[in-house]
């Protein structure tokens, strides 16, 4: 895998710079909500920051692809193709919770090799870069050691539905509800050991897999498959390798 | 209802700085997190802010009863008693994300008269006095107008496994998960509808009441009746008065 050029991390910082202020301006602001076709909720915030972001992408690399939640993807074919979810976390935005973040992701020839979790309210920025120590707010984090899941904290989004999420759900020592991609940040600095989510789309986890890696976690498909865009988006991330290992055994021994 | 003097809400604001101080000390340092009997999670933060507290109270009103979670009752019949929940959300506390709260409130011959919603980390205080506007961080809040479960943000600190409970899910507009006193506060801030919760403890609900109340909403009992000490801990708060009847009328035609 080669290295992520630093002005492309420069690059992204900006345009994670640029998303904080449209967020921070709609924040608390009770914005007017509509319903996307899968009966989500989007604001003017997600399409102002995705534009935000766009905007800086398209004027500096203009032949890079773009995927992007609520504006639609072009030249996913490109070397460098750059994922960005503009709110993830949409009903904590509205509901006024600062746990709502930005992510840009970039990958290259398909494998994400760099990713930022950005929370603009209170200012907690996560940096995975392949080959490099995750940082949150530029210092160094790491994962916990955790290898069995009967000692394991949890976090999830939502109740899956899925019974590899019963299963796990069920082994875990505390379960904490609420998580989207903030909670796979505090996984990467150690306060969580476990999470499993189920039918996440690209633009949920590019920005994910620098991060966790980074810190010394894991992060895959049910399967044990790297992330990469086509994949099922049932995702498994721990901070320990011996407890991801787990439950993937865990998953195939139930099939 | 008498008024709530003045010099009893200094000492409650006090009380609450002086609980942000230990809190904050003790935010992502990896706690150790011993186990109680109900398998709820607890660490020395819990215990060392209820200390900080009970420290202030016994100086200042030896002749006031006091309820806490992690050090106990003292007398419940005295004319002014106060609940403490040091760390409400201590699930929140030990993964490092900045909605766990203290909870300080009082009761005046039982009669919840007085809550404090405060979080240290990023500085969110909800104050309700009874009789008076509530207020988030000193500006005045109300609740929303939704007078139909139908449009209703729901939140839930965790998935209750009681039918009132899923009924309301399955009827809410949207569900948002991660909840604790925090959402109670939003709720107030008219950026959630409705929660309902089972099995609440007085140190969870006491502060609340004041807190919604001030703002223009309402939290009873699933029968509908006042929360006082010995109720069911069976909460259902809403912005809205006529959604709060909505729910009462769905609980009510389902006996």
């Amino acid at each position: 895998m080669s290295a992520v050029p630093d002005f492309l991390v420069d690059l992204a910082l900006r345009c994670a710079d640029a998303a904080g202020v449209v967020a921070r301006r709609h924040y608390r602001t009770r914005v007017d909500v509509d319903v996307k076709a899968d009966a989500s909720p989007v604001t003017i915030a997600d399409r102002e920051v995705e534009s935000a972001i766009r905007a800086i992408l398209i004027a500096e690399r203009p032949d890079d692809g773009i995927l992007g939640e609520e504006h639609g993807s072009q030249d996913l074919n490109a070397e460098y193709v750059w994922v960005i979810d503009p709110i993830d976390g949409t009903k904590s935005f509205i509901t006024g919770r600062p746990l709502f973040t930005t992510l840009i992701a970039l990958l290259h020839r398909g494998v994400p090799v760099l990713g930022i979790i950005d929370q603009p309210v209170i200012g907690d920025r996560w940096l995975g870069i392949a080959g490099r120590p995750t940082t949150l707010n530029g210092a160094p984090i790491t994962t916990r050691p955790c290898a069995d899941i009967a000692m394991a904290t949890q976090a999830a989004t939502m109740p899956f539905h899925q019974v590899e999420f019963a299963m796990t759900q069920a082994s875990s020592r505390y379960m904490v509800w609420g998580g989207d991609a903030y909670a796979f940040g505090l996984l990467a600095g150690g306060f969580i050991d476990l999470m499993v989510e189920a039918g996440l789309q690209p633009y949920d986890w590019a920005a994910l897999v620098a991060v966790i890696e980074g810190a010394g976690g894991l992060i895959t498909d049910w399967e044990g498959q790297p992330l990469r865009l086509g994949c099922s988006g049932n995702v498994v991330a721990a901070g320990d390798p011996a407890l991801h290992a787990q439950v993937l055994t865990m998953f195939r021994d139930r099939r």
